[in-house]
């Protein structure tokens, strides 16, 4: 049987063109396989003659967006996963959904290879081959970009002389990647690190310096996951891509960082996550009121570590699998409501309310009916700072 | 001779009245010690002149908004100190340079006792205590309000009874501790953590849904501290007061969360912090910029457990200063310029530049120039993923 | 009806006396809980009659010995729990599960206070408080020697006033506390820190300098927990037990330490756990072999802040219980054998072997059958490097 | 000019060949270089002549015992640094210094290339090529045996053909390691994780098994560092040899373990550190006297991030330095003797005194003399179980 190569394929310019080169190169035949995270753009289908039509044996396409929201963005949810403290892992997130159907194609197809089009000093080359290293360690990875070098030029060229249906002509200043949990960007002028973003830039969310009325409104979480708006039962999808809406009208969920990539190198990046943020910031806040504080401080740290190893490539890794044990446990309660003001760019709490709630109105009010006993604070003041104190008596004796 | 007991004094009713009741109840002499660290008000002699007149045998007031700025403000910013990912330890912050000038006063004066008129059920009667015991550990402490159950009625009455000079018709609906690096509010209506803040809650904060136009400024750090704005050699002290207008009047910095207080009860609190939160931001992305990777990685768990410390009412205290050294030697590259954009509640960085970057354009663009050699990465793909590609072959045999 | 209090009940002088204390002092019914968990001693039965003959209107005796090693001893080894490095968590560990029995008994007898027999500057009164509260927040407690300075020489004095069935002539010069895990002796002359312990004070070990011959033995483990000793199926209890019994005889698990306790002050603590430690060194090294990497650096953050929890008395909490389901999550491969020596004071790991293993022979020998590929590494060390290059660049620019 | 090459000469087989082989294939000269870090064997001359007699243009051996002994194993003792709990980074510590002299030797000589025999299997070309990226960015490296696949069998063939001067019919059975803070052994028969060692493996230490007297010294140290044994003054070089003469002699030392490997394998790894060992045990036991409980806990948490990216090759890193500056504050107070007794293989502390103790016997002894106030600990008891409380009445009202 002829030996089959299953390729990561977006529709674009690079892979269509990987299509016909792989074929060549290796004598093999290409399984194109499309995976819509909710990029948006053109229809599956489309992308599916396309990859036919450029030589692909067969053409796999896949809605994988309800997968993605709920396997993937959601843990990411629960893990308020803000890398750097700021960037929610929008590309780090889609790529082990992506690799999860090419390693399945791959089986499906009898395919011993899977090849990528990602380049040498990003972070998606190491997440793809190690996300199909951990499902399917038998597998093989070609990435013509980085492995044979193939640039851009070449790809108009050998497309050009195949005559294949792509059009070259097309071509973004920056590098885009976009997904339903947000829009990532970055080179052409935004490498000079003291550039301004400009407007072209975004695509998600509106000005922020734009005048409009503030939009309000209230999501429901059950056990950490968000189940309604406004009232209104919503799947995990739908509540990501309605705050998609809401707050990018709004402006929310702009960043610009620079970013510490794992292969060593920084880069600057943009992103645009305007529902991931304002999910996140509604979520960290009924964490505040229904998480237990020293459960609420060691989460902290789990949720470092989970970011840490998402970015770098580990999503299939013994050290994610047992954290998602520790956050699991952790939503238990994180159960109720938040009210969410969305303006100019920001996404702001002003009300939660919960029956899981650990604030105590009337341990916490300065006013009638308040039942906590000061005189028991005396004695834990004297022992909370006794070790200190000691210390103190040290350092005056010598 | 007559025993002496120190009393932080505010100046307002609960301390005025405190003045005589410590003197009655203890035959001691009292000496009031007032502290500016930036909270605006009355003016120091006011204060002075008001504690003698209700009885305090020394009034001793200190212009403490420098070394506040330096010694206290200045680690929190290069700690990024937020608490819960939020709240940059406003009253925190002040409570132990209040602490140093209660024991330099109290071994001036000789007294053996100090005084404050923090409740029982806040994280302030512990930052004031262990303080004091970490400086002084041989001085007692005397809580009126937590020891003695001293409410605001009896002081009121206390004061009417005495015909002290104070003006006890004024009541804010909201308990408020204000310095320069931030203004905290609770109680009142806000203890239901449904109700939404209303604007007469702020006072270091412009509404920032008013329409205005942005503002943009250049911020220069040299090892992390923040020295010049637009070119403007600034103290620390001017650093932050400059911020708190500008961005103040941007209606940056307003916070409303829910917290977990030292002494186990969670509390509804409401924040303004525009200069400290504007700060924070440009030092966070200056880091960016300048800190090693796994140096960045760590200082965030070193900023967490410092920042709980602070909270913690553990300033002085031996991990404090061992965390101080570590964060001081992470600070001797933070050196550069962070431009900012001001505007309706948003501080945010959109260009950065330094001499000691460790961003390198030619490392990270896909543009010419670029010299990172791409052929790296396969080894380094292969060998990270090694271990979960192991655990993978394990799975797959078993 | 006649309130009722629950009376941790050990048999000896103090708590005997307590049971007619409590009924004068408080004029309720006392029941006596007594709770084995291995501690040795006196026959349940003796201790329940001599509770009646102090004045018990109940007692209540428990044998909690295998579900003392099943649901507390079993997860401290799973957590390699050993707080300072050092103290597998003896007393610790016991406390809660007395607790769980004080407050069935409080429930099945109607009680609605508690009490038990702590000192106010040890640990154990945090466990049980804390426990108590986290289990049955309703309940009060009572202390009689710390909150009523009851001591030994007034216990002597009530209890031969009353004529109680009590030995009085019997001390300890050592105060001890015991269980399967192991045993704890502290006071007397050890207070002297610089005092060596003497053979007297120990009971579980033989003294290890004494000549013998070396013990080898095969433990099986599946999932974390210990199944089979030298092919022998075990309960977790006899696993314990045996090995008590065979690393004791070598004199296997002594510890002499300065110990940080929770109420501030440091402590000079003598411990033989000689099954416990055993289980330990032989858990630790299958973990080795069978857990990844990452994820065995994360547990040992995970296990440090479950040991703190336990010694701190919280047990009963939730970031505990989160802590649990990350911890059994790792356990899931940790099966297989470990040859431990026995010998001298030293439990030594000499060999093991596993089904589960992910230590490769293929991959690790220099020998015939090498599969490592070897020219990955270069691409490896060079990225790795790569952050500490470019900032030793800027150094030398600089 | 013509082209240099600085070689880590070990006079060894691998390496002598090395010079040779070096020289032909780049056209370089040779510069051997060797560093003597306590290793024993052949002193540093005859390794001189032996490199000139294979072919070297210059060589230069280094004795830099005291410069490895305080500024590399130092640290590792102060830090505690024992990796995977058990390991205290023998070879780890070494490459550093080597690496340090490597540069040093490079530049002196102008070479513009570094060579070492490592695998690249290994973590050890990890240590000296991210060694050398971070002294002297601008060199390159090449490792004949990784790179180019070079064997023994090759290395003997060469040698023979050229007559050169060394004796290959010498082989151990083990891949060896030392220097004076121990042993490193692996490869062979060891390979089999299940056969335990036998007792040629071993060099540093006597059988621990063997009957002898027990062995008790005091070990003084002076911030962390110690300065004598048994009250004679003693380098910190000093005091590593004395031990592992004294220590080894009583069999103290001996480690069995797999480990992990930075490179993504577990292996199998004997090692002998008596020295090393006996100075940890005093060194933590001093510390639990001598440092507060917070700090004492954080310092666990640096000290095993410190002994990661030391085994991880980042001894020269951003981190690596700020972690030092942490723990070099955390060792003011760590002054004081440490009684130790070595016998059959255990190094115990039974005794320890220090004008810094923290050890309070007032606050510690139940005896007469007790100032510790029992009075203040049912608040601090209360107040430490709340959030616990709150989440069981949580618990038990759903």
């Amino acid at each position: 049987m002829t030996d089959r190569v299953v390729l990561a394929y977006s529709g674009g310019l690079d892979t269509s063109v990987a299509i016909g080169w792989i074929a060549e190169e290796t004598g093999a035949e290409v399984v194109a396989v499309a995976v819509d995270v909710g990029q948006g753009g053109e229809d599956l289908d489309t992308i599916r003659k396309r990859a036919l039509a450029c030589g692909a044996a067969e053409a796999v396409v896949v809605d994988a967006r309800d997968e993605f929201a709920e396997q993937y963005c959601l843990p990411a949810l629960q893990a308020n996963a803000l890398y750097q403290d700021r960037y929610p892992l929008v590309s780090a997130l889609s790529r082990p959904v992506i690799v999860r159907h090419l390693v399945d194609a791959a089986r499906a197809h009898g395919a011993t290879t899977v090849s990528h089009g990602c380049t040498g000093k990003g972070n998606d080359q190491v997440r793809f081959e190690v996300g199909i290293g951990a499902l399917a360690p038998e597998l093989r990875v070609i990435a013509p970009v980085r492995d044979f070098a193939w640039t851009r030029e070449k790809a108009i060229a050998w497309a050009e002389d195949r005559d294949l249906p792509i059009d070259v002509s097309k071509r973004s200043p920056f590098s885009v990647d976009q997904n339903v949990w947000g829009r990532a960007v970055e080179t052409g002028f935004l490498e000079d690190i003291w550039n301004a973003p400009t407007e072209d830039v975004y695509s998600y969310t509106s000005n922020p310096a734009d005048p409009r009325d503030p939009d309000e409104l209230v999501i429901t979480f059950d056990c950490g996951v968000p189940v309604a708006i406004d009232g209104e039962t919503v799947t995990v999808l739908q509540a990501i891509r309605e705050l998609n809406r809401r707050a990018g009208a709004q402006g929310v969920g702009r960043l610009d960082l620079v970013e510490d990539r794992l292969v060593g190198i920084k880069s600057r990046e943009i992103y645009e996550a305007p529902g991931a943020l304002a999910l996140i910031t509604a979520h960290q806040e009924l964490e505040n009121v229904t998480v237990e504080r020293d459960l609420a401080r060691f989460k902290r740290t789990a949720e470092q570590r989970w970011t840490e190893l998402v970015y770098d490539g580990l999503w299939f890794s013994p050290l994610k699998d047992a954290l998602d044990a520790f956050i699991a446990h952790t939503q238990a309660h994180v159960t109720g409501e938040v009210r969410l003001v969305l303006h100019a760019g920001r996404a702001v709490v002003n009300g939660r309310r919960s029956e899981q709630s650990l604030y105590d109105f009337n341990l916490a009010t300065y006013d009638e009916g308040d039942t906590f006993d000061q005189s028991l604070a005396k004695g834990f003041v004297q022992l909370w700072g006794l070790p200190s104190k000691i210390a103190a008596r040290r350092a005056a004796k010598l």
